[in-house]
């Protein structure tokens, strides 16, 4: 099963296309879990049994463990194996936004796919095919080119103009027609920027995109569902992190975000 | 003192632009070095013990340590602490790469700079000024951005035009003139480019550049150090990680370099 039918599969089983982002920042967790030996592991094994039935896909944002040194990064991996055990159904995806020279993205695929067993990695564009190899060349997995991110500054470097098109139009047509020979590449497109999307998908027919931004960031679901389903009325990975993780009640809010999600569907 | 006057100052000091990349692959770790309890750490010591008196900074690449999960980040935190107590007029260099929204970059920033106490770290440009403030913020720290990267397909996005000019030379009269507002932004150009070198350095008189690629990529010493020197016969931190840590005589090899850049200077 190739990793994008594995995302399709899970998507379908459970009719969701929502992500939850398991970005747990130690000075927003909840007392309780803070004095626990495995804090950050701790507060993502009750965000992933409270929200596992709504969940297509979890993404982890490496930086949120990284804050923590060595002792984060135990906790990543203690997460990883929690899902690989109870959950090996649920996509994964490492939002690690790495990119630097070939020789060094070879020991970023070693660590993200070999060592932690994520299912995606996503990266940066700016150093071309040529540096994003090592990621491409894993059929097993899935590499997520930025394309055009959520921040309110996005357009700083993304909306120059390459001749008469924005950057980020450049970097998307090089996804779907030169960096995906294996079939294995996905673009990250902000739910920010819905018309942007728009554009992206009548590009890309098919490609999935992973999505972030909706809620804490603003993006509007209607807007972003509209703008980027694919003729299968799916190719969305939906993350939301905040806006579930730190909830009241996360499972609710994750229902909430699967059933709005779904109502454009 | 400002963090670029701690480079200037130890560069004056022992009159080297030699940088040292502590890379250490861990397959490429001599024998002696595997069997240690801390191997990355116990091959750093020696190559800092032995270069040392060349070493006008240290730069490590996160993902050579984060290959080996939460060992490997020990073993960078172990490397820094070793660096911090005996070698604290060294400047260091997070090679991380790290490109995110603000709201994450400030993770990576309390990562880098609080957690293990580097001097500066390389950013990416992707997501624009805005995404990258938490970083230029930290007036105490260096922001390196990267504007030519040394990879042989760089161009593929880097030399898009942009109106008439190539994106690398956008990016590089913004880190000149919009993003180094608290003087404390470096940029980040390959040996294997020194035509490029040559015109950002028209673009960025004084302004320091971190040059990676010279030896084991295939830059030219000569033709780099030409086309990146400023006013002050300085401006630059000329990186060799391959070429000098798995030299059968490192503390040799580092020397060369330092001689060799300095015949032309």
């Amino acid at each position: 099963m190739s990793p994008i039918e594995k995302y399709n599969k899970r998507t379908d089983a459970i009719t969701s296309l929502v992500c939850v982002g398991l970005d747990p920042e130690f000075a927003k967790l909840p007392d309780r879990f803070k004095s626990a030996e495995f804090p950050q592991f701790e507060f993502n094994k009750y965000i992933i049994d409270t929200t596992h039935e709504h969940a297509a896909a979890y993404k982890l944002n490496m930086a949120f463990y990284e804050a923590r040194g060595d002792v984060g990064y135990r906790e990543l991996k203690l997460t990883m194996n929690y899902l690989h055990q109870h959950h090996p159904d649920i996509f994964t995806i490492c939002d690690a936004k790495r990119g630097d020279i070939g020789n060094t993205n070879a020991q970023s695929v070693a660590a993200i796919f070999d060592l932690f067993g994520f299912d995606a990695a996503t990266v940066q564009c700016y150093l071309g095919k040529e540096a994003i190899l090592p990621f491409l060349n894993r059929i097993d997995k899935v590499t997520m080119v930025l394309v055009r991110t959520s921040n309110p500054g996005a357009g700083e470097i993304q909306d120059l103009l390459v001749k008469d098109k924005p950057l980020w139009q450049v970097v998307a047509e090089k996804c779907e027609h030169e960096w995906n020979e294996h079939g294995n590449v996905m673009q990250v497109i902000g739910a920010t920027y819905p018309k942007e999307m728009e554009i992206i998908r009548t590009i890309s027919k098919n490609m999935t995109f992973l999505v972030p931004g909706v809620n804490a960031q603003g993006g509007e679901v209607e807007a972003t569902v509209k703008a980027g389903l694919n003729s299968a009325k799916k190719g969305m990975i939906i993350n939301s992190s905040r806006g579930i993780i730190f909830a009241e009640d996360p499972s609710t809010e994750a229902k909430k975000l699967k059933e709005e999600i779904n109502k454009y569907r």
